[in-house]
């Protein structure tokens, strides 16, 4: 089958000709791809950067994003049928460790990472876990739900766990309306009717984010913490819901009110809080991780019934490439689905 | 009556004659004082530190841990008589906003702070509001309880979210087993069975630790983390209560476990965590007040079980600089408390 | 002024002229009528069902669904003024027992409720007290949201407690489209994205449930109970909220499934489960009382934002009684809601 | 192997020579059985009684209450070894479905019941599958849990529920103090500081109830309802846990508070409760079911440190019908263990 394969850091990908995965474990899943997202995280694994906490075997086939179609499934396999539409959690857990038994199998002490420590799906065909494959509700497309493996499920985590300390009269601000951010709104408005405050730098995200849900948009030009207080009376949000986290942290921190909730999604900053002003303001500040497999379950719910869509741009496999210039030169305006040559169901 | 009273900044108390507080609004409550506390925000207030955050208005009357008898009570005043024994939540709040009305009175968008804001309880009587008047049951002797009324409270609260968290087979980590620590420890043991870590520097605080309920106790010598991650089996905990929050946090921080907890209770401090690190491990930082009127309900009932006690040396209201220089100098074990000549029930 | 009372059971009401109410304490506040609803309770308390519980003394003042605008207030009253649009909570809450300071005082030891045990709306000024009153944002009119007093405010708690058990790909009946039912439907369609199924007898009632924001109808002919576990794939939904309960619940407890809540709003039957299924299938029951003073600051934030509308009537009050049979005879849609003549902000 | 099989329903069991089980599944996992709890489930099987139910095909080795050390495991199963002293969950959940994927596998779509629809541990080996299986700390002796792998960890997931409810200053009724009872009332004294009343007929059995942690007995003569009243100052309790459930429900409806939750355990009875006093009470009726995988983990974590221990005689496998002897006639004080001859580790 083709594979995009990473061969050096810092190199481009190159598309090969390698062997097809097969069925060797019981739970095993072969899965013919219908769509890979390609994420920045794919960019940073490219770099290295992850290498220290994820380590990568070279040559790699990396995408962790991935829906598709079965293809063939392990002798212990009873829940799936080949022909089924799926999406893939990217990562696979065992089942087996108190965090797989909870249902925060995204914290599993076992897991294994398609497109990072497993081959994944920059390519014709991949091998999962039955455990990390989600059905298909009639009517979703795999293409239409790659980016959720990843992206969506990592929005979706983190509105969720927002939802739960917010109330109709509460209000919710929103850094970043970009690729994560957009899901992350419309996730936040199906699940609470609090009142959302978009915060970004682009015009054209804060439009976006007034179709995805939100009442109000705050340009950041560098009076946006301002805004916020005006358009909290004063006091501050209950939440925020920080999809950026690189250089928002410490203005984000500003526009929390007393007992409020800040929720870390992106990253690249350091958060500094005096802990007086921890004590002083009861405030919390909230690490989020991927979503568990029912998050990504839920999240193909909401999909479903036309609560949340991404926004994408499909690519041929063969681009792969071409996918990695526009994201990385800022030419990609929602999520680059990469879908191999004659991909259908 | 007697009252001790803050006439300069950096000064000591003065022990004057002033007029006893007299009833003027319906909800009032006097409270003949049993017992005051002396905590070491008095110190931070006497020195002007908290003078931006809660204005103190000189000469003023300092004492926020205040127990003792009802002595008079506002003519709206149904659900107290004469002659009950009380212990004071230090902050009186409106029963209006929106905090109070949830049960999250610590919050009051107009509160007004006893011993701060309003003459406290280093003096033979006391004005209240009704709303911050706890009834003690039969047994419960005023001058016992009244550190709990901050300290005890601010223990109670932070050990009730910990708990929330917490179960059997779970680590919890407390750094600081001092005046405040050594009642969280006992608040922990009483709400959770989940093991107990006790880290501090001083060897007797350990011991008294263990009495409290630790399990494990770990000297604070500069090998503590790696202590800690050995007796997690190298996880880290669910669940780190920082009572101390000075010169503790970056430590502590990596005491904890994936999806783990960090409740901050002393300040001083500045948390600086990467945003990636919280990320990875999906880890929550949380600030901690003082409890609310029904924590420190639920505190009193602990301590009426015999499931808390504090440990105190009483000093007479006159000698109220001699508990400040042994407080400032660290002669103090335990919570001094300040009791009027000739108070009893 | 002009007041609606009973002066017997079973009686129609007399318009008589009465001294309007005056300010005797400091947290009173007197409100001029600007609609009262109509509510069923209150043809039961004229019936004298509820006088084993709520004793009324006659003549009574009924009418406990009222809003209007402030007249008067207290000394004490410090969050209202003269001319506030309000809606009032039907209990006066003491906001001192332990109910009250959890933000519960629904269940308050001490509450007095306006229309039964202090005069009630079907007058042109009503004295409440200030915990009581919550004020309207702009653009909401006391006579379109007076229903929400009560029938408004127990479908939102009983929505808001289903709400917490819900997620996107779960199932909630929801049996009774009627006035407290559409309200319900409406607030659980703002609070959670799951599939809400709606069940009853009148194929209008299913209409306007379908404009509620309902997914499915299903009229309640004798196969309701099937056509619900067809629409379950068998299993039952999570959640069943019953609005009538009343030659509902044998029916109602059949369509819940394993690990399934309901929620009972509506009253006259007795609920009768064998103790052996309620542990195998591990489900529960759960009555429901009008919400908190918060759960109606929540209502009127969705009403606000447009999320929820009642289908109201509006009566002079001098047409009292004239609600009275299109009630009983049952040609009211919607609820009738009496606004004294003249009343305007 | 020798094994305790039931050839027809209402007979005795009898000590057969089958095959031994062996490996056949990637997840399999045969024990070596240390103890076999005779619960009196046992006894309604042997009856027929849960034949509609849990079909049970003769001759059939019963026994789901097992623990013991593993012998041997499948080819797939990582965190087991040869040796490892076990108890295991009665049921055998598949992993896969949403109750196991959220953490509630006692719910599992597909589970298989040992020792119903598969063979059970009256023997001396059984097989199970890897998720069934809990690893005992250092110290625990498998014949001392054994009774947890379903009476125990029914009582801890019922005191776990109530616990989330309680507060120091609450009150829960247990009603019941025998073989599940007394187990429930040592984790909810683990769990939780409220106090405990416990109702029994059997002076011994609330003899046995304060050694277990209860602050009040009430002997169950007639009189219990209205000495429960007492006990709780005429308010009734914010929570009612029945172990019995027969003959129980009506009086301990009559003992619950307002707000307040009934959680069932045992069964026999059927609740019936007028939807009026739900309502108007605000109270909540909660079945149990068996406890998940992790809560036979935490209640495990509560026997290794000592603060949950079950009251057993061991009898030989060949005495398996001594035990039921004993069990029917009333004759045994506690769980009733089968331990093979020659069992050990």
């Amino acid at each position: 089958m083709k594979a995009a394969r990473l061969h050096a850091f810092d190199a481009a990908l190159e598309l090969d000709e390698v062997p097809a995965p097969e069925i060797t474990g019981p739970f095993d899943v072969i899965v013919r791809v219908g769509g890979a997202g390609f994420c920045r995280t794919d960019l940073h694994i490219m770099q290295g950067w992850f290498n220290n906490i994820i380590p990568v075997e070279l040559p790699a086939v990396l995408g962790h994003e991935n829906a598709g179609w079965v293809e063939a499934v392990g002798p212990q396999v009873a829940n799936l049928a080949v022909g089924d539409a799926v999406v893939l959690h990217p990562r696979m857990s065992c089942g087996m460790c108190r965090a797989c038994r909870m249902g925060r199998d995204m914290h599993c002490a076992e897991f294994i990472f398609s497109g990072a420590t497993s081959p994944g799906g920059f390519a014709e065909y991949l091998k999962t876990s039955a455990r990390a494959v989600v059905k298909l509700p009639p009517g979703v497309e795999p293409k239409d739900v790659a980016a959720h493996a990843d992206a969506g499920v990592t929005a979706y985590h983190a509105a969720k766990k927002a939802a739960a300390v917010l109330y109709p009269d509460a209000k919710a601000v929103v850094i970043g309306a970009g690729g994560v951010g957009h899901i992350g709104i419309q996730c936040l408005r199906a699940l609470s009717p609090a009142e959302i405050i978009v915060v970004d730098r682009s015009p054209e995200a804060l439009e976006l984010a007034r179709e995805c849900g939100a009442e109000h948009t705050v340009v950041a030009d560098g009076s946006q913490a301002e805004a916020v207080r005006e358009l909290t009376d004063g006091g501050g949000a209950q939440v925020v819901l920080d999809f950026v986290g690189e250089g928002t942290v410490a203005d984000g921190v500003g526009m929390l009110g007393a007992g409020g909730s800040y929720f870390v999604v992106g990253y690249g900053d350091t958060l500094s809080v005096p802990t007086m002003q921890m004590v002083l303001t009861e405030t919390s500040f909230v690490g989020n991780l991927v979503g568990s497999y029912v998050d990504l379950v839920e999240l193909v719910a909401l999909v479903a019934k036309g609560k949340v869509t991404s926004h994408n741009h499909t690519y041929p496999l063969g681009a792969v490439n071409e996918v990695l210039n526009d994201l990385k030169e800022g030419r990609l305006q929602g999520r680059g689905i990469l879908v191999p040559e004659g991909a259908a169901a």
